[in-house]
């Protein structure tokens, strides 16, 4: 296996991060990998969902400490290649959302800063019971800001504020109550019940969920009224379409579609 | 009965979609209808709280799917009547938020679709144990991206997510934790708890109820600065409101006010 | 004690509300008493997290009512006294959020119009088991619009209309469930349990925590493009302070970083 190994089986894509003994931390490659992978997904209409998960004992445990501290050696201590590294970073997270395709994290042992905003980035997230989740770099003086922006725009904020304030762990059950994970389940039916969450999503119609994954994080950002203006154009867009007007038509006649 | 019938009781309308046989899709009719009715009680002073609410064995199970394809006969294929059509449902949306009474929805059986959003719009929302919320529209190929909006600033992203993707279907305590509704109770109390709320909210001074509804969707899109300012004003207006001034002096008097 | 006490132990300093004959209600004197606190707090480095709690029966039931109605004794019927009330309570409670110190609210009795907004505006907050919380100037007609901005911040949004509306109070088990509060705690180890909290928050590096914590507000109310270009700048300010270098190095050397 590579850093990061692709395996399709029927229209889903999974991604397994590679770097147990690092933690699948975030190092520059994994970062390459992981936009580069996502970036060809995006173009490829034969996967319909991506699960993205870990080798070893950790979902994910953030950052490359050691790679980051390597690049204070630089002539200006590193602030260049932290800018790009943070710039790098990022832009494989938003890649997530951006992409066409539902990505679904499947998480076990630790999601830990980085490795924490990956899941609150993901479109949905299911997680092994004992799994913990902390955004803990407070702990070592680097506060979590940018895994703050996708955990504050999962979770309610005083949850939010002491977990990166305190660097203390949820637990599974908590960070599915808190609305960062769809479901905590059992170790031994992780991988079941994630490949029966992209199942189901790979059974859609394909344009029908890329127009609305699309449409949802646009329309998230807007006041009522824009958005309204501009998921009712969606949703004309969706309506054109010559396989909803087969769906549609299909369920008027009690039968199901051919989307073949 | 009419399709959407308004029996008015004390200072309560309860307003009920009645196309039972359709299960309460919002037709062209049962749009103009409800935006009609809102308009109407929205000029109306006696009126100080509406009840939304349905026959049959469903709240409301969204868009009419016949009429949307017969929409498809138009020589445009149906573009120009399919962007009149959700303009004037996110109209009537709009409308149960812009209005000075508080809307509550009585929910039992389903709520999909546009029906769900209908629930995500209301202002509270109280529905019996063993409803059914669900914006299924993926199933067929049209993904509900207008119930979307409502859905998106009622519950967290990651479970309105799924809920999209896939057509999982909440039932009601599911959607109650979520903070979709504001309680779920048995069938046969439903009736009496939407009802008790309802004039609870009618005890109160009206132009509070009006000055504090309308602020409260208005400082929600505002950055937190900007609301303070608004909601300043706001309260320095109601404040100068005679009937205030007799509010607070009597729970000084510990007295009950004199608001007739 | 004076209307606004100040105690210091270890690096925290806890201000105690002291007008127990009036619920600790936020007057003229106790309005300009807190934020002349955060004020001096803020530049005071040797405090690194603030407790705000309050003696006698309430944390806080909110506006002083009858400094309010004597305010209507001038010429202008009190419209300039309430505009200048309503700017000086906004300004306190931002005042909380723009400090670099956290700021815990240590609840107890009741929390109610303002006083549940100062909850709902300290960054965290633990209440004792039997608090109640609520905003019910809608009782005496006086809608609580300014509550509403940090309440709307902070819980879902059908919970907070009907809070708004019925004037219904929370029990602390409902608050934290909703988000208002990071825990309930018997009355008996509240202060413990508050004063924890504060530890863990002084034990960190303070200028992580004053970074975060500034990042925090300021990112939320960004786009999310904008927010990482923003928290990825504020990361590159943090990885190069002199002491997050230590902390990280620290790290993967296994021992206790030298942050004296």
């Amino acid at each position: 296996m590579t850093i990061l190994d692709r395996q399709d089986a029927g229209h889903i894509a999974t991604l397994t991060m590679n770097a147990p003994d690092r933690l699948n931390a975030l190092s520059d490659a994994m970062l390459a990998a992981l936009h580069g992978a996502f970036d060809t997904i995006a173009e490829d209409d034969s996967i319909r969902a991506v699960i993205l998960r870990g080798t070893g004992k950790a979902f994910c445990a953030g950052h490359d400490l050691k790679e980051m501290q390597a690049g204070r050696q630089a002539p200006d201590g590193g602030a260049g290649y932290f800018k790009d590294l943070f710039d790098r970073c990022a832009a494989m997270m938003q890649r997530v959302q951006s992409m066409p395709q539902p990505v679904i994290a499947q998480v076990h042992g630790i999601a830990t800063a980085a490795g924490c905003q990956l899941v609150a980035t993901c479109d949905m997230a299911i997680a092994a019971d004992d799994t913990r989740f902390g955004v803990n770099g407070v702990n070592i003086g680097l506060f979590c800001s940018t895994p703050m922006v996708a955990l504050t725009r999962n979770i309610p904020r005083k949850a939010a504020f002491e977990m990166l304030t305190t660097g203390r762990f949820l637990h599974a059950a908590e960070a599915r109550k808190l609305g960062l994970i769809n479901r905590a389940v059992p170790m031994q039916t992780l991988d079941a019940e994630t490949r029966s969450l992209a199942q189901m999503i790979a059974a859609k119609l394909p344009t029908a969920i890329k127009i609305g994954k699309s449409a949802f994080y646009e329309q998230l950002q807007m006041p009522t009224a824009d958005a309204y203006a501009y998921t009712g154009a969606v949703m004309v867009e969706n309506m054109l379409d010559q396989q909803t007007n087969e769906g549609i038509t299909a369920f008027l006649e009690k039968r199901d579609p051919d989307w073949s």
